[in-house]
């Protein structure tokens, strides 16, 4: 029953019902969790059941929750200047953007700050179009990039769909993902030979002097934790410096540790363009986002105005918050833990569990950001849930977890886990076996093993 | 010189400089001045240089700076929980959309939370555009409504040129505007009989059934504060009813105080069916927007996904920051303020000034929202600025009252006062004399005078 017993929640669950209108939602049979408060990994509810925390709410929380030294910095600054137009400078807004740019590859020293992930993108294309002159703009089927116009139609999943109301100059080709290759590979390499070869034919065919970016998550989140292979952002680095075409890599969800690096590009060993970012900036404590900009592209809007903006620019609160996260994650080597856990602890564990649970098709990822890819059958490897849509035996293993007091990260037949990238290995290891036990709800529905069975 | 003498202000100042990109500029000759502190309607700079600021920065301190109620309710909230995701229930959320809806006029009973005014039009779109089944736009030309893809698109002023990348489905109409009337009206009545005969036209000839919606600032505010004649909302209302379009009132800039009525719509006595909001709400002290929805549209989404959403929609630290603010403004009257020194301090002073300032066209306004609209010639009312252009004798009154300790808002030929909902008459008459002064350096720029001698 998700209506507290707590007289308090009771009513913060009732206003709810009665006045908030909530994202991604048919909005009538909403049951939303009424959550109290929350410490590290850990989040409770009105009445008090505590929960792991394995989603980082929408992957965010990067520190975790109610991290002190950002709570600290939040409280001063708000009792110092909470808020400052953006065409003013501040000290806050000043030393984010450094610490900001000092993370980032050479060469990328400015640093455009919004409010999240979607605006971040809908400013770094406006700046690829008006430094190219160029309007199209080219991103991945299976993507998530943000909701505003421009954000949800690079975006290359379902949510796009019902947002098409008008062109948006997007165009969507196939990124590597050997599991469920669109190119017949058998090797990671092939792989990624056949994906690059697929880019440079879809840009010779839309015309490469027609295209302004190429828009991609350098890890695709939301869509299925796919580390690109070895070599395939090197190669579409190759060919945005060949065609003359802006290079963005979205790290809104795979940036600040969450992949066991500062950014996820680190990994690889490119330089983007421009960088997107927002969520573990500052752990979503206080909405923020950016773009990170290279010398060249900054140095268009020099003399020529830069026709873009918002109000709350380089918010101090958010700013601040921003300092102190990535300070604590240097002092507290936050960063190298999720490297570590990933190395050690979630990628041995999560594909010891695969081979004991056949409804995992696949398990990829890497630092603290980790997907399981359940299927009906190995050998078809036909989704637990449709494109697009649920099965019970996937909200099966979500509700077994949560009763058992654990939050996942879900879209279609996928499991995430993206916990805090300070989590402890022993709160790893409890969230592993609950995770463990809940699987077994996915696996009653497999039909492989029948099958085989069968035959 | 912008470039503070303290140490730490010369640091932030360096640190902007190299790091920070700014909206809406080109970046190379930017001096932005260090803020370093503010109180009420006051601000300092790095080196302890007070201002008394009628911009309320970009128009959203509407309670002033650092009010100590709403510190301390994001310290509190920060200390408890300062961020959780959507898809849950939070206390603050909940409450913040009770008040808001309270302020709302019967029948808008739900509220979508976003980080910003420009989020707020793409949503307030998305829903229009969802409920009708139909995409076309129409906007007023003299509106700001935001810079993502949808919403600078539907801005009617230079901002929308550079961001023309792809079709949106927009179309533009006059707003009524006596002083510089495009339908020859002589009367507020035959401008707002003639403004609606005009937008009636359009509707017909850009064919009713493609229309999902008429977007407009209740008071059109960068543009220049405009308050549509008597009968003209009304008027809008009716069409948009006979048409089955959807009314979508942005509210971002004048909501919350600004016009001395919590919505500016409440001078009107109409309903739209989505109020779109920001600024005011929280007093910018932290990043939010949102949408105010009719009951009917918000049914639309009662069995159907709404197809849009943000990682901090209903942000907790947001939440209890519109919370802290609208219960102080309520205890403290501060709307009520706002009303009084619009028709007892402001119109009476400003309408004083423009008598003996020759440049100043015209004076428009109410509450602690207000415009002087400078010309180079009263009787031709050429403005002192080119429109999207800037000159020395309108930069010139801004940096005498900025020396003389007043910040001021500007757009083009335009000075706007918009100081805190809750400045003092004191306070009020100390920036008017700053005004009453600067303005000699325009009215050295007026043409009018020395052509009628001359004649």
């Amino acid at each position: 029953m998700p209506i507290p017993n707590d007289a308090a929640g009771r009513e913060a669950y009732e206003l709810d019902r009665a006045h908030v209108f909530h994202s991604w939602s048919a909005q009538k049979a909403l049951e939303p969790m009424v959550i109290a408060g929350g410490e590290g990994s850990y989040l409770w509810d009105a009445d008090g059941k505590r929960y792991l925390d394995f989603s980082s709410q929408l992957v965010y929380t990067n520190v975790g929750h109610q991290h002190p030294k950002v709570v600290k910095a939040i409280q001063e600054q708000a009792a110092t200047l909470a808020t400052i137009a953006p065409a003013h400078a501040n000290d806050k807004r000043s030393k984010a953007a450094k610490l900001i740019t000092d993370l980032a590859p050479e060469g990328m020293n400015k640093v455009f700050f919004t409010n999240g992930g979607a605006e971040s993108i809908e400013n770094a294309i406006r700046m690829a179009r008006l430094h190219t002159g160029r309007t199209k703009v080219m991103s991945q089927y299976r993507s998530y990039h943000g909701s505003t116009a421009t954000a949800i139609q690079v975006t290359g999943d379902p949510r796009r769909f019902p947002n098409e109301f008008v062109p948006a100059g997007t165009v969507h080709f196939f990124g590597p993902f050997l599991y469920r290759s669109v190119f017949n590979a058998t090797t990671e390499q092939e792989e990624c030979d056949r994906a690059l070869e697929h880019l440079e034919q879809m840009i010779t065919f839309e015309g490469p002097g027609t295209i302004a970016s190429i828009v991609l998550e350098t890890v695709p989140g939301t869509s299925g934790i796919m580390p690109p292979p070895p070599g395939y952002l090197a190669g579409v680095r190759e060919l945005c410096d060949r065609f003359g075409i802006v290079m963005i890599c979205d790290e809104v969800m795979a940036g600040f540790g969450r992949t066991g690096a500062w950014f996820a590009i680190d990994h690889y060993g490119i330089t983007p363009d421009l960088i997107t970012f927002a969520k573990g900036v500052n752990s979503g404590y206080v909405p923020m986002g950016g773009v990170i900009i290279r010398d060249e592209i900054a140095a268009t809007f020099d003399e020529r105005a830069f026709p873009g903006g918002l109000t709350y620019s380089g918010h101090p609160l958010a700013a601040a918050a921003a300092v102190a996260t990535i300070e604590a994650m240097h002092e507290e080597q936050v960063v190298e833990n999720a490297a570590r856990l990933g190395a050690e602890v979630f990628g041995p564990a999560l594909r010891e569990m695969a081979q004991r649970h056949p409804s995992v098709g696949d398990v990829r990822g890497l630092g603290v950001f980790w997907a399981l890819d359940l299927v009906k059958d190995r050998e078809t490897k036909e989704p637990l849930a449709p494109y697009g849509g649920a099965a019970p035996a996937v909200t099966g293993v979500l509700g077994a977890a949560k009763e058992a007091g654990l939050l996942l990260f879900n879209q279609f037949h996928r499991i995430h886990l993206c916990p805090p990238c300070n989590l402890s290995d022993e709160e790893a290891r409890e969230g592993l076996a609950i995770l463990d036990e809940a699987l077994s709800v996915a696996d009653a529905a497999y039909e492989g093993v029948r099958e085989v069975v069968a035959a």
